[in-house]
């Protein structure tokens, strides 16, 4: 299994010839998902102790798997956050997996965090962070964000020793999911504050929220604020100047949550509503998204590096070594993990090749992209816009529609390959909304689907 | 960026036919770290505006960056764990990048979620675990712990609704230092319990440890004792017969981190020192290490995945619709993530060709050469055994040598690339550790390295 033999280099033969035909897809298509009853029946096991042929492994991929599979990549794809790795950044995690690159530490992966950091350092330059900022590429948002809150926990506990109350969180009702899954995880409470009419938390909405409620939040010892840069259901950035202000006055560690919209930080056209994330003691975001990364690739940085190694830096006589005092950066240092693929990799390729400008225009046609959908649904007749979009994600409702007619209408489309966009709800009410990051997604794929819901 | 235009067909080119070569590289060069001021004058920064050409770009990597990680699956790679993921992994991890596979959802990836569930249900048969046992492929060992003592926290919170105690879980000295972490992360105590003179967690040091601390541990409120089954440093199977009769008797969580050692369950030559195992509550391994899979890939698996959903499913309006009930399993409730990349693909793809003899094969034959190793320092008048290996590690001492000279020789059998070796310490004592995984590391290779520490 592991010599360069006969069988290996039929397996690469067969594979390649299938990733160059993948890639070169333009666009993939965007498939739909099977039943367990359609597997059970198309694709039984095949793990057997003698092992199959090559071929009909690889026929049952080809056959039943990989079209159940919906291309993240498809332009049609406008559901939950989409992807649209860029064709740079996808060819090049080949590199990533045929070397089963280690991204762990800087002794074994040298190579590989010096251009990830320079990736990091670029990210940090968008927020404003000061030089002693830093931090690594990590598998998703959720272990970005778990891993910010719990720096900002330990610097809270070593200054406030007070364990007689429960400690707390600070978000909006429009927070990720996963900022409430972090809070469970670290057995603290999370004080959720209803957001404005325009879906913002904002630093009168705390106050409010903290003043109606004090009795209730009086036992709550509050380390951290969620401030969210880019809403996951309607895009929306919180008064982030506001609530940084806020938490300084009030000594709270302010973490931004910017998986999805912080991207936009590179455009001159929206970077004013981000104002005051500067003042941010960390930052996310998932370069999967509107970075144009592959999976599964999320970008942890703190304003002070130096607290989340404090924090982070697993103990063990085996990981000496890897804090010898002439190595670089350990990103095993900055986030709750060890091993790691080396996942930034990709996108300092694709960055390098195609420069910061490219990645501009990108960002900024699906900007202008959810323009034209807003412009397009308010001229419509049959749709009503939630609100006006701040960056890429469009939320609407079909006028006279219950959530069965939401949904039948979604099946269908991804039946006949129109559109992968499912219904959501806002606050309470269902509508259907378009994540756009992909600039392969037309004017003309817009209209065939505004068209469709008539 | 997102056309596969001329240029992205000059990328492929260029990365396919790197490809082509590090993946037939048989066996692949070892390499070794470089320092931060290498790469200051050898590797500035390419992200520019405008960006810069391919060849540039890409002949950075090749001169500068790729020779600075040492490779994961070299045979003469011993330290840490490392790896050794077989060719037909490595080249279907291909595929994966490829198409950006997404396994967050059924909805979502479908034919993704059908085949790694084959093989989590072929991993919960090797462990004994019953039908309803379940789980879900995640980025490392680190987050499978946090994920499975997060569902037994739930659980006995659920039960046990006492908030005056601390929470606490048992391990050894010997625990893999994430789950110190984790219990950082969850807030909770960890009590540690010394291991044996094999290095073991047992029944009796647990029930020891508790009665002669008796006072001080009064205060705790047990709900997790985790045994480890293949510690990192010594490669010892805790007493997990024992422990699990413990664990069912005060109604506690039996949490077993087999991330190396758990592989072992394939060999018949040590399966029985696995035994209890069957009665975890929750297991995890990773494929990357002892199963040959690529980085980065455990799989965490529940006796019964229903109480790990409960826990785990991420819960908001725009994901509501995963959770229809036509669908299949989500591998997103089953762990603390929701973005992932379709990663246990490539161990299906090479499961089902190779079969299961074959990977059995590959495990026994480090079982072999760790016999092999360890009779050949008992023979040697300069080395001396530290225990009987149980599985494929063996630490040894060099007579008369401290912890710089053991540093040095280290450093200079890396830099003249025959071995990747560092030092540990077990009990405060120096150790050398050869961990064995790879099917690749020969016996001429052990004795080139026993005789260079003459």
């Amino acid at each position: 299994m592991h010599k360069f033999d006969d069988q290996a280099s039929k397996i690469l033969l067969k594979v390649l010839s299938h990733t160059i035909e993948r890639l070169s897809m333009d666009p993939p298509t965007l498939d739909y998902p099977k039943s367990v009853d359609f597997f059970e029946k198309n694709a039984p096991s095949l793990i057997t102790e003698a092992g199959n042929s090559i071929d009909k492994v690889f026929d049952q991929y080809k056959n039943t798997i990989e079209q159940s599979i919906i291309s993240a990549d498809s332009p049609r794809n406008l559901s939950f956050i989409p992807a649209a790795p860029t064709k740079a950044s996808m060819i090049f995690d080949l590199v990533v997996s045929a070397g089963s690159l280690n991204g762990v530490s800087w002794i074994e992966g040298s190579g590989a965090v010096w251009v990830e950091n320079q990736v990091i350092r670029w990210i940090a330059d968008l927020v404003g962070f000061p030089e002693d900022a830093g931090g690594c590429f990590v598998a998703g948002g959720t272990n970005g964000n778990l891993s910010s809150l719990v720096v900002a926990r330990e610097k809270h506990r070593k200054k406030y020793k007070d364990h007689s109350k429960r400690l707390a969180i600070i978000c909006s009702d429009q927070t990720h999911s996963s900022v409430k899954s972090t809070a469970k995880v670290m057995d603290c409470d999370v004080i959720v504050v209803p957001t404005n009419d325009s879906f913002q938390l904002t630093r009168e909405s705390i106050e409010n929220e903290l003043k109606v409620h004090s009795k209730k939040y009086k036992e709550l010892d509050i380390f951290a604020i969620v401030a969210t840069a880019g809403t996951t259901n309607l895009g929306v950035i919180d008064d982030i100047s506001g609530i940084s202000k806020y938490a300084k006055r009030n000594k709270i560690w302010l973490h931004v949550d910017g998986a999805y919209g912080g991207a936009g930080l590179l455009s001159e056209k929206v970077k004013d509503l981000f104002s005051g994330i500067e003042y941010a003691d960390s930052f996310i975001v998932d370069p999967h998204k509107w970075f144009f990364a592959p999976f599964d690739c999320a970008a942890v940085i703190y304003r002070n590096k130096h607290l989340a190694a404090e924090v982070h830096s697993q103990q063990a006589s085996y990981l000496d070594i890897l804090h010898d005092e002439e190595a670089g950066d350990n990103p095993s240092d900055y986030a709750f993990h060890l091993t790691r693929r080396a996942r930034g990799l990709p996108m300092w390729f694709s960055l390098s090749v195609y420069g910061v400008d490219a990645y501009r225009q990108a960002v900024e046609s699906s900007l202008d992209i959810a323009k034209y959908a807003a412009d397009e649904i308010k001229k419509s007749s049959y749709l009503t816009l939630l609100i006006e979009p701040s960056l890429s994600v469009v939320a609407f409702e079909r006028d006279n529609w219950g959530w069965e007619e939401y949904k039948n209408w979604s099946t269908e489309q991804l039946k006949k390959q129109v559109c992968f966009v499912v219904p959501s709800l806002v606050r309470g009410k269902p509508v259907f909304r378009f994540a756009f990051l992909n600039p392969e997604t037309s004017k003309e794929i817009v209209d065939e689907i505004l068209l469709s819901l008539e």
